[in-house]
């Protein structure tokens, strides 16, 4: 890392840095709300902005693909080596829902800046971090005197996100040669805070059930029959109680078989995290840490699979009581998994799981609802090691670990195109994602142009080591 | 018992029988639905109409009492004898909501004779019931030559029995001096079956609780906080899974301290009823029979106090899946209680129960939605065997012991008036109370006449024997 290239990098960001922050604000005032049909129109309009943006910058190839949803947005710029490493940079630039009355200070599609904040839906999610990239790439270009990036760089931008992807999987698997990489750079995620800035190093999985039991064929007298037939609430209680032994420990038999265990390094380097729980508590709203025995709470949300109730329901839930054996009950849960686990075989176990426990005279049903594999990056992966050095450059300091405990389309693109996957995030816990007065700040949003210029030319070296 | 006097009441019964079923349509025409404040004004009408036949049928003292709701009827005919044993009668006026759409194959409010069975709303719950009072007392005088009846009869009958019967308690406690009896004799039951007369020796009492569990302040992100927190849900569903032991006996600690339990007796009486489990289970639209070992179906459902889930809720029901840990989560619970069981004892224990297990990081609470006291008669009891021998002679074979798994305002009378409660009643499982085409088998209606003319000379003896 040469402080010639470092000093090149920062001035051309600075000359740019106003024109690209005015290019922003305009894409932020699309109100790009792929959940609400109104805005399809937008979803689009926001799609073909950022095609025209990525042409000015210089893509030379850039393509609005259609899927049966809202549109994504391709592009593609090859490095002169025709031997270089090829890099795919994924984000999305769909949006949540936002209104003013929702608790905004200002209008959510008016881009505001104030006090090194620039505030308005997308600031930080996803729209301000796909961004980046565009002023990055052409630092790289303009500091290293390359005419093209340092590697074969790819941009694939969906529209579905904030709506679950819906049709993302399959238009990886679709357009599978042309997004094949040797790498993928999530730009979606966060930093620990604006004083630790962190990589994240993968991604817990999640796999969702749908448990049904089925007793008297409808409500029924307790007082005539209580006490003498199952109860379908006491059922489905008796196997949430189940699903846990007295460590914390998820009880489906076979459940840990595979899970790659956190190494003493990875648990050291969570450690060091300036990790103050109480503080923790107040964000999780909650007024106990309590899990897996043996683990820390960051090991338990980043690292550890898991068994959660989403919902429970059965029977009379009204006001005051009504004096029924309910004729059905059910859980909703999802099961988050670390890599290692794999959803098929989850859906299997928890299947064989349910159908041992259930009791006589009780019919169940297992609806699976899918599942989202985990990913995750070994620490001592070249490409990581890269990112972390891009990082730790702009930062001006070395840049520790963390894994994300919830879960993404991150995870198909690992699976389909076969590539380790990082991520690339600069924005932080208060930046209020999904939430009113999102925000980005500034100046980590330039950190993030500067390490997408310094990032190019080091993975570059980087994946060909892998290789 | 004297087969002279058995035969001039059933010569007396045979030549009122029209006149009576005449005037029973009369009173069922009246929807008299303490449920639906629209028909406030029908239940008033039925009160009227009811204090008036008591005052043709020739009860000295008949009143119309009122209440904060629905109004009761009282009525009182004192024998010649002053030191006669008193003896309270209780039925309700009210019935059911019943609309021709619910699936009635005719009006439920213009009574229809087919095949030897009325139909209409109240034909059995319980206006038949308590109608069959006023030729069964007319009947006792014919047969008998007295000008009273040889017990001091009372009659209450309430108007809100259907709603809850929300100011029972209070009317009893306020007229306690006026309804004091030796015994109570409720006639709002059924019996066994049509081949199988049965008398009821008591009922189950009942205590509701709702169990609230309190978790994050807010439904918080199960993939960002999931299994480092504790989950309401979860700990519902610990709660009542907790509820029972593996023999299925309620493990709340004390819970079975004072019960009265089942005598040999009994259980051999109960052992002798011709019970088919597998017709049961197709009334309780169940799958399996289960319960708390050692105990038959019917052991279970009369004489063994229970814990059942009404309801139980928390996070997310709807359609398909929502990664949440839920910030709260709630289960209705009921006790049935049998005799030696104080539903305040009961309330302390589950209060202190639940306090010990709910996890740290969970709040609760415990709402107690009141309880009705169980009630019993011995077997061995004078008044019981006198009800027994009366509806002997009706039926012309030996009458069965049963008891109740529900839970009535009997209980109350029973406790405020200190008096052993009985139960007379001729109606059977297939005449549907609360259900469409509810009806009341003619031959049965007659039969409960006839055990009311014999039952108050025996019932008399009885009552000065157990002094």
């Amino acid at each position: 890392m040469s402080e010639t290239l470092d000093s090149a990098v920062q001035t051309y960001i600075r000359q740019h840095r106003a024109a690209f922050l005015e290019e922003l604000t305009r894409w932020l005032r699309i109100p790009s709300v792929s959940a609400q049909p109104e805005h399809a129109e937008d979803v689009r309009r926001s799609a073909d902005w950022l095609a025209g943006a990525l042409k000015e910058t210089g893509f030379p190839v850039v393509e609005v693909w259609d899927t049966p949803g809202a549109p994504a947005v391709f592009a593609e710029w090859p490095a002169e080596e025709p031997d270089a490493p090829v890099v795919l940079v994924y984000g999305h630039h769909d949006v949540q829902p936002a209104a003013r009355e929702d608790g905004w200070d200002t209008d959510p599609f008016e881009p505001v800046v104030k006090d090194g904040r620039l505030y308005a839906r997308g600031a930080a999610d996803d729209k301000g971090q796909v961004f980046f990239h565009t002023l990055g790439v052409r630092a790289h270009l303009a500091a290293t005197g390359r005419t093209s990036p340092a590697v074969h760089l790819k941009l694939l931008v969906e529209g579905e996100e904030e709506s679950g992807s819906p049709h993302f999987r399959a238009l990886v698997e679709e357009r599978a040669e042309r997004l094949a990489a040797d790498a993928v750079i999530v730009s979606d995620t966060g930093m620990w805070s604006e004083d630790t800035p962190t990589v994240c190093t993968g991604m817990r999985g999640v796999a969702e059930f749908e448990v049904r039991l089925h007793g008297p064929d409808q409500d029924i007298h307790s007082g005539s029959f209580g006490g003498a037939v199952p109860n379908p609430a006491t059922a489905v209680a008796r196997l949430v109680a189940a699903l846990h032994d007295e460590d914390g420990r998820v009880a489906v038999p076979g459940f840990y078989d595979g899970v790659v265990e956190l190494t003493e390094r990875e648990r050291a380097l969570f450690a060091e995290l300036p990790f103050d729980e109480e503080r923790w508590l107040r964000t999780a709203k909650s007024h106990a840490a309590s899990g897996e025995a043996g683990y820390t709470t960051l090991e338990r949300i980043w690292a550890r699979p898991t068994a959660e109730v989403n919902g429970i329901g059965g029977g009379y839930q009204g006001v005051g009581g009504k004096t029924i054996v309910p004729s059905s009950a059910m859980v909703k849960l999802t099961f988050r998994l670390v890599a290692g686990q794999d959803p098929e075989r989850i859906e299997r176990l928890v299947r064989a799981w349910v159908a041992e426990r259930v009791p006589a005279g009780i019919r169940h049903e297992v609806h699976f609802g899918g599942a989202t594999r985990p990913c995750l990056t070994p620490l001592d992966h070249p490409a990581l090691q890269s990112l972390a050095r891009a990082m730790g450059r702009a930062f001006r300091q070395p840049v520790r670990f963390t894994r994300e405990g919830g879960s993404g389309p991150a995870a198909d693109l690992q699976e389909v195109l076969g590539a380790p996957v990082l991520f690339l995030g600069i924005s932080v816990p208060s930046d209020g994602w999904h939430a009113p007065n999102e925000k980005v700040e500034l100046d980590l949003l330039v950190k993030g142009v500067e390490t997408a210029a310094y990032l190019w030319g080091d993975l570059a070296e980087g994946l060909r080591d892998a290789r």
